[in-house]
């Protein structure tokens, strides 16, 4: 790397085995792949793959984005996916869309962090949906509801990763997802059903989104290629009912700009139609499931009793702490002894869980997940 | 190209030539080179260039940036720039980092059409800055902006394009660019000066941009890639004091995503940094120079009497029509004959100039910009 302005997010801290980011692993991203994607892309498309896009999206990605949801789930058609600038832009544009500021979005718990910032800029308050040990619990959600609106609150939105979620890896148990989406369509509220991790699933299948069970009502779905192929394209999309594709298509820059990553837009498709996406994928399926079981081991095979749940699917253990233990009063203890991670209360408005911590298996090799889970287990054993 | 959902925003009409658009020529897109450049990044950055970049844009483009506005204009500093996906998401952003709904926005009268929807979207209100026959008056402005503030308005910026605006293809007087930046400073009102064409230019060079005359102070400056590379990538920039840049960079979107365009960014910093933007410009400002000789000599070649600029730079020629006619008129007409442009008053806010017309020489062959006048004049007669 050249010396200067930086060129990457990741803040290197020298001697830390830092278990805080999901980031993906440097060897797996596709470099070569993706280069050749690109040239085929241009190969393929020439000069259309870089003048001024269709609004929503190129058609061959709009068209494959689809036929990949209705093989890998069931439903999808073109006209109801919008690209996007990544998952985050999504959020920004369907909450910038369906919500006004001070209105109430409600926020699974926990949930992912970053998503407070993208939602709070559009001036929204958020307030944690109640769970319980079992996640979301609808019926209490709609009590809560209906005492906001009592209370002359607009409630639009409910933001929800229910697949493999970040922070826990969780996924949400299919009868609640059944009363979820009947909840939301009584209550009228709107769904953003975060789906970025429903490819990164590493043995069974993924359950059935909240868009399928909902066959597209009252939910809105985003998706994400930054973790199956490469965050730094910043590619992802919508999927949402054929009115709302056009609004957002409507918007100013939108259509000024002509689709918000086209050439970008074009090289995935590419990317998926050569064959590329479903070979990585496979690669990388199967490398982070390598990695995510170094960690559970390693974790389990610690001197100190510890409750390691092993997720099917996502980039992250979340562990709770044995009892008495604060995640800061660790992260303290854990950095002094050269391993970092987040702790539980990041992922709440309410800083609750600050007995659980998360610990991503993405961004380290192996042999480094096995030398963290060593150094937390000292650290631990210190904050006894 | 294939059936089904469309790739490109262009709309093909059979037997029109059509002057409304404002893309490119597709030969005049560098199909190849960018495929160079996008291998070449990923070859010189590897996974860096797929990862999560740096908020603010990553370093080897801010750098080159900051050099080439050193090289071309004088006053550029890395720390200074913030990379967007493409000028229409730089205005997007400056807007809404620097006003709120229902403040006042000035513009410039006419202007870039599309910035319209851009900035309602943000909730403000649009109102036309004070002109005269050249261009923009800085002293009536300062009234202007006095008056709205006395009737308790909040005014925080005004809109301009002032080097080679679309659509006039006319650039902001010295002496007007001087008064218009020290009226800013006066009256605390930011500048967003619109530097998407200053590279565009066919003779001598551009103007000294606001930018460089305020120091930096009262202006946020904001380019693309997109007439000099090409608008598919959607690539742009926002030069502002590195606080603003900070700002941006907080945003809860571009933190989540890791900047917004990243690895098109390095592509970019590679396409610079070999000589292929130098040398790509070279070949299409002789392109549009040729393309805009072409359409202002058939113009001038018609028998109807018509007072046609050649304007230095840009993709527009901005055409008074003769006494007695309307743009709304004269299009219908037009369209019957096989020829189509923008009528003027689609550049205001208050619908003025409808005895205007923009015909843009940037997307058809000389062949085809020859016959267009053609039958543009045709139409004019007809329309006596």
């Amino acid at each position: 790397m050249r010396p200067g302005q930086p060129i990457l997010q990741y803040v290197d801290r020298p001697g830390l085995l830092d278990l805080g980011w999901g980031h993906p692993h440097p060897s797996l991203l596709p470099t070569d792949a993706w280069a050749a994607a690109t040239t085929g892309a241009l190969s393929t498309y020439g000069w259309q793959a870089l003048t001024y896009g269709y609004e929503p999206g190129p058609g061959p990605l709009r068209e494959w984005i689809a036929g990949h949801l209705n093989a890998t789930d069931g439903g999808g058609e073109p006209d109801e996916i919008f690209v996007t600038a990544g998952a985050s832009h999504a959020l920004t544009l369907v909450c910038g869309a369906l919500a006004r500021p001070d209105d109430v979005v409600l926020v699974d718990s926990p949930t992912y962090h970053l998503a407070f910032g993208i939602l709070r800029d559009q001036g929204v308050e958020l307030v944690a949906a109640p769970v319980d040990g079992g996640g979301l619990d609808p019926r209490a959600l709609d009590e809560q509801i209906v005492a906001l609106r009592r209370q002359g609150r607009r409630v639009p939105l409910l933001y929800i990763v229910p697949t493999f979620g970040n922070p826990t890896g969780h996924s949400l148990p299919d009868d609640r997802r059944r009363e979820l989406v009947a909840v939301a369509r009584r209550e009228k509220v709107t769904i953003v059903e975060d789906d970025t991790y429903r490819d990164m699933v590493y043995e069974g299948g993924a359950p059935p989104s909240l868009w399928q069970l909902s066959d597209g009502q009252s939910v809105v779905r985003i998706g994400s290629f930054a973790k199956t192929v490469a965050p730094g394209i910043r590619l992802g999309w919508i999927q949402a009912a054929p009115d709302l594709v056009g609004r957002l298509a409507r918007l100013g820059y939108v259509h000024s700009g002509g689709g918000v990553n086209h050439t970008t837009a074009l090289a995935m498709a590419a990317f998926g139609a050569s064959g590329a996406y479903r070979d990585h994928l496979t690669i990388i399926r199967r490398e982070y499931a390598t990695r995510r079981d170094t960690l559970v081991a390693a974790l389990r095979r610690l001197p100190i009793r510890l409750d390691v749940p092993s997720p099917a699917g996502g980039w992250f253990v979340w562990l709770p702490l044995p009892a008495g233990r604060s995640a800061a009063e660790v992260l303290a203890t854990a950095e002094e002894h050269g391993v970092s991670f987040m702790p539980g209360s990041t992922f709440h408005v309410t800083g609750a869980d600050d007995d659980h911590i998360r610990l991503s298996f993405s961004l380290l090799a192996p042999v480094e997940l096995d030398e963290a889970a060593r150094r937390l287990g000292v650290a631990l054993a210190e904050t006894l």
